[in-house]
């Protein structure tokens, strides 16, 4: 067989985010499969074949891409941000551990792109600048108290914490209930940074504090960030927003 | 002052994984500020400067960079992977909260590129799937008491750790302490991953075990990742290298 899968990163949202290396594998793709609004930015042209699915049937997509692609098909799976990040390569993976033995022979390949961490953190200044975690806030597939865990785990760390999936339209308690446990361990004082949709139209940035935070800031397009005891703001003139900074050395001034 | 300043990502070092947005800004710059490999990678062209230092002098180099923009200068300081994450993001506002007030007035853009630990997740899977940290193991700038204390607080919780700087020539040992401090707190059959130079001519990746891993492998090129709890491997046939698997969900089918 002939066909191949690639599980590509469409980044952010920003055009001129999406690397070569996507661009020119889209270029050769027979098939597009994905959660719709990523299929969506891939232009139409002849002898493409767009699927496009709802969300929340991840492991369903990638069977169905993967028997295209044993098939013969070209076929790429577009995903947000970076595949290997909260996104289709797990998936992927996962239908071909449960999936047809042939599948383990298929041709795979991930193409990273720019995650959603990236994109805020670039808007903020360098608030990855130094050791920390990324955590979905989703108790879609994981207990409640495996994330309470893990944030309890950041905070002992004193890692940056980012988090993805803070919030959803079924489940919109997730980040108020993550402030709650930090407001316990953190200072009051802790930057804190939400990005809604960095790199898109709609783009909206705010930075305050982990006391002052409204967690109803939070949806579905919004990657939050909460800063370790070193994360500190530098404030500008004219109304510039701060950069926020995690510097590279750590307790150095205090 | 009409002169920017632009901390860009080249991304790990393949050419088709920079950003047309890098691109884009290299070719409007009249100085190129950067450690000199990265540098390098910049073609020559009429009326372009580059400005190529040696490693550790971030800072130096970033407030070099600040003085060429505040003298008018288009100025793209240039940064292997994601400027953000461990990178010259940090180095220059660093530089500008302790300079020149003038300074915080200057045109700064932050342009994301993909970072190592991505280059190192595409090519083996999805180990990136689930939550995970990234830890930078030098301890030329926080105590290595930090480092443990990271390392403890991601093994308790339960995180993949992506690690960065893990040997150099002056200070070969940290991950042989890394190592050994994981022994004793995770399974010996936790995948671990040696992933060097990814996306460049000498890449060279490997799969081993916690217990079986020597840190030896790991030179100032190298990403490490150790797994979760969850993380496994997808064997393939034909001698191809297994993949490595973070699902989505937790714990399912402990």
């Amino acid at each position: 067989m002939s066909g191949w899968l690639a599980v590509a990163g469409l980044g952010p949202g920003a055009p001129d985010w999406v690397t070569p290396e996507v661009e020119a594998t889209l270029a050769e793709a027979t098939d597009i499969v994905g959660y719709f609004p990523y299929v969506d930015r891939v232009p139409h042209r002849d002898g493409l074949s767009r699927h496009a699915s709802d969300n929340r049937v991840e492991v369903d997509r990638a069977r169905h891409a993967l028997e295209l692609a044993a098939g013969g098909a070209r076929v790429v799976v577009v995903s947000g941000g970076d595949p290997g990040i909260f996104a289709m390569a797990a998936a992927v993976l996962e239908a071909v551990e449960a999936g047809d033995p042939a599948w383990r022979e298929l041709d795979i390949r991930v193409l990273p792109g720019l995650s959603a961490m990236q994109a805020a953190a670039a808007r903020l200044g360098a608030p990855l600048g130094h050791d920390f975690c990324a955590i979905s806030l989703s108790d879609n597939l994981k207990p409640w108290s495996v994330v309470e865990r893990r944030l309890a785990a950041a905070a002992e760390g004193d890692f940056v914490m980012a988090f993805y999936n803070p919030a959803s339209k079924a489940r919109p308690g997730q980040i108020h209930e993550a402030f709650a446990l930090l407001r316990r361990l953190k200072a009051g004082s802790t930057p804190v940074a939400f990005a809604r949709a960095v790199g898109r139209s709609d783009e909206a940035v705010a930075i305050t504090t982990l006391a002052e935070a409204d967690p109803g800031l939070a949806d579905m397009s919004t990657l939050v960030l909460v800063g370790s005891s070193d994360t500190r703001l530098i404030e500008r003139p004219g109304g510039k927003r701060a950069w926020m900074l995690t510097p590279r050395s750590y307790g150095a001034g205090r």
